[in-house]
């Protein structure tokens, strides 16, 4: 059977975005693992990334308004290239927070450590796990993964409200941590994103799949499972 | 002459991101002024904003979707589609700071005043002037008006920096400003984000304008008005 030419057009598109995510990955391992390590030369890696994210930024949208150009996609194919374009907005601001973080992270480390990095590091592995849950559920079209993704995001903002309650204590005590504790915040804040942006980037992919949208409450996920349950018993459901 | 069906179908998501727009204008109104004037009663009226905001987010998805499945848009058609459902994001996500900014600036009013509000409320003009400049460059389809915008992003950064600097002085010379200044840290954070989506907005005005992506300087302004000047000399120019 020949493969239809929209079929190949977006297997391009997910192989273009599957490339690009690896690149934010890569981003934000380094600048994480920069800090983490006290390894300020390495921040110097994400902003090699962030080239690369921003060409193949440009490479995907074109991609897209190429793709509904020319085969004019229908129903579930346009909904992945919709999902695509939105998905390449989040993942290019994913690599403007991790050169946030190495910005932070040089500053942080011209001066010697705050006792511990607290729960950062922690943070920092779980938002990874976030993103690479919300690239893995788009690739696999896995919609368990997704949700997921999206229930990790509460774990990701109570670290970052320990971090900030414990750096905030510290600059009370000790007037010469402000600058170090100040940094600090800023990647907790910079890293609460990421996990923001991959939480979009799993409702993109549930919307994609289902043609649900669950922001702001609009469609529960039980609804969505109630809905594909029933649709695997053959029975009629209203949209 | 019969409208096209598209040209109406444009004419309708406009009005929505329009009336989007004012809501996003209207928070970030309610929300400054509420912090400025010391009125925290005000910080309610922007979640009320940020319902309808929500609720018009997915209704321009809906349309932008409805538009390129049964209208095919081509050429500058598709291209105003395609940017509307990423300024729909923006807008989206605008709503989402001026929450951050009510939540900041209601703990902020809990405490007396830090002596002044430093550069905050003039940060704060200058965003919303860009706020209203990104949207009137999209109404009225003015790339002279979207280019300005962009160059007020660095006034807005300048102003960051010099309220982080003299923020970060109050607590280290005074432990009890701490967790006062830490909230106008976050809310002046919350501006320069507001700032940002302008940006990305103005960037997107001139790709539906022009077909030319300027971000990541792949293309210059200067090249996008060289190439509008030689056409309207009637030139051939290779894109």
């Amino acid at each position: 059977m020949m493969e239809r030419q929209i079929d190949s057009d977006i297997r391009e598109l997910k192989e273009l975005i599957l490339t690009m995510g690896g690149c934010v990955e890569k981003a934000i391992e380094e600048a994480t693992q920069a800090l983490i390590l006290r390894e300020p030369k390495r921040f110097a890696l994400v902003f090699e990334q962030e080239a690369k994210i921003n060409e193949l930024h440009i490479r995907v949208d074109d991609t897209c308004v190429r793709i509904i150009a020319k085969q004019g996609p229908l129903a579930a194919d346009l909904r992945w290239v919709i999902a695509s374009i939105k998905i390449n907005t989040d993942l290019e601001r994913m690599g403007d927070q991790a050169v946030n973080i190495a910005h932070n992270g040089a500053r942080y480390l011209t001066e010697p450590p705050l006792k511990p990095l607290i729960d950062l590091p922690r943070m920092a592995q779980q938002v990874r796990e976030m993103v690479r849950g919300c690239l893995d559920a788009f690739v696999r079209k896995d919609l368990a993964l997704a949700e997921q993704v999206i229930s990790k995001d509460d774990v990701v903002d109570g670290y970052k409200n320990e971090i900030f309650d414990e750096l905030r204590n510290y600059m009370i005590k000790d007037p010469l941590s402000v600058e170090r504790a100040l940094n600090l915040i800023l990647i907790a804040r910079n890293l609460e994103r990421l996990g923001d942006h991959s939480t979009n980037i799993a409702e993109d992919v549930i919307y994609a799949l289902t043609g649900r949208d669950i922001r702001h409450g609009h469609v529960s996920l039980d609804q969505i499972h109630a809905e594909l349950h029933s649709h695997t018993q053959g029975k009629k459901v209203t949209p």
